[in-house]
């Protein structure tokens, strides 16, 4: 149960992500397979959100995983171990980031046939993953209470991508100076159509709003709805 | 007294960065001047630790401070109101590091003739600034409680550089599952020769410690005694 398969993600040898990406689209639009890119600073709590959402949803649809790190099998290990779902590990050999070719060589080690949702835990890094489209059909970012709520102002591009903000430990936010609204704000003045979703995944609060919302976008994507 | 300098870093047009982060260090050797690069996670407290190592050391040694961000220029002004030393801000362009060149272009706007210590507060990621030797004569990063004890193993080369691990936040350690002693020795595991020094930036508990080896440090290479 604890074994887990790694992969060994190479370099792109595209040029053009951009384009690349969106033929990745088309193609699980095809397969009927929707792709969640998750992505966070180091220790956010994606590996955790992650569980929680799985274990909502996996009676309902059919869920697969990519854990991307740049070494260990530690998240691989615990979401098999959690939730029973096929999950792999990427290694990304250094990589702060992968792109639509790196995502494409995770997803080919999946039972494509047999999954509507893949989800990919992108390398922790609010930087470089916002750079690169990974052909997702979503992107989710988790933004922890102890980080403060300033982030959005100094990673932007980060913030501007998402389609959804998980603001996690919502349970500790009594010890930091967190300001909730404050944050809320400096998300908007990113990306003003950015839903914003308060959560504690180490207890699941609020995390049904948030696989409510996901499971819309799956039978959305499914039913040709959405792009 | 809240206006900060912004310094526009342009792209490094040098190819071979180890050694031009070597030629800046004998530069700087011959100047008397010691660099600290400071690296972390997004929000892991590295502006608030600085604040409580500059006000401790100010009246020993002349200090100027780097602030490294994508975007903003939060950090430098709460620097330079907190402490009123000499801080600017530099803008890095979207970039997710700093190199050697790159810190050369800091260093330029800063007044060396009058600083025994420079401090450069490096883009906040585990992942790029650990593959960028900038050019100083120790790297320090911190870790916070909230991101887990885990992280040596998912991040092994940030850990590896480091000279000095600051461990931030342990007030609110019995708010999260975070193993103290596990942490250090996946930072040993990584790099046996890690100083590991607990510190809660906030309240300032254990950051004398750290300014005292920092005073020794800098002590040491102004007088020669160290590469």
């Amino acid at each position: 149960m604890d074994e887990v398969r790694i992969i060994e993600i190479k370099k792109s040898i595209f040029e053009d992500n951009d384009r690349d990406a969106d033929r990745l689209r088309s193609e699980l639009k095809e397969k009927g397979v929707f792709l969640l890119n998750l992505m966070s600073s180091p220790g956010s709590g994606k590996t955790t959100t992650l569980i929680n959402v799985i274990n909502l949803l996996k009676e309902n649809i059919r869920i697969a995983v990519m854990e991307a790190d740049i070494d260990s099998d530690v998240d691989a290990r615990k979401i098999k171990e959690a939730t029973g779902i096929e999950t792999i590990q990427l290694h990304t050999g250094g990589m702060c980031h992968l792109d639509a070719e790196m995502t494409r060589q995770g997803l080919e080690n999946l039972n494509l046939k047999e999954t509507d949702l893949a989800i990919l835990e992108n390398v922790g890094n609010l930087v470089c993953p916002a750079e690169f489209d990974t052909g997702s059909c979503c992107n989710v970012m988790i933004l922890s209470v102890p980080e403060g709520h300033d982030k959005p102002l100094k990673y932007p591009l980060m913030f501007s991508i998402c389609d959804v903000v998980l603001i996690n430990k919502i349970d500790v936010a009594p010890y930091f100076d967190f300001d909730m609204d404050e944050c809320v704000r400096n998300i908007h003045s990113r990306n003003p159509k950015a839903e914003v979703m308060p959560i504690c995944a180490r207890t699941g609060e609020g995390v049904q709003a948030f696989t409510d919302w996901l499971l819309t976008a799956v039978s959305e994507w499914k039913n040709n709805k959405t792009k």
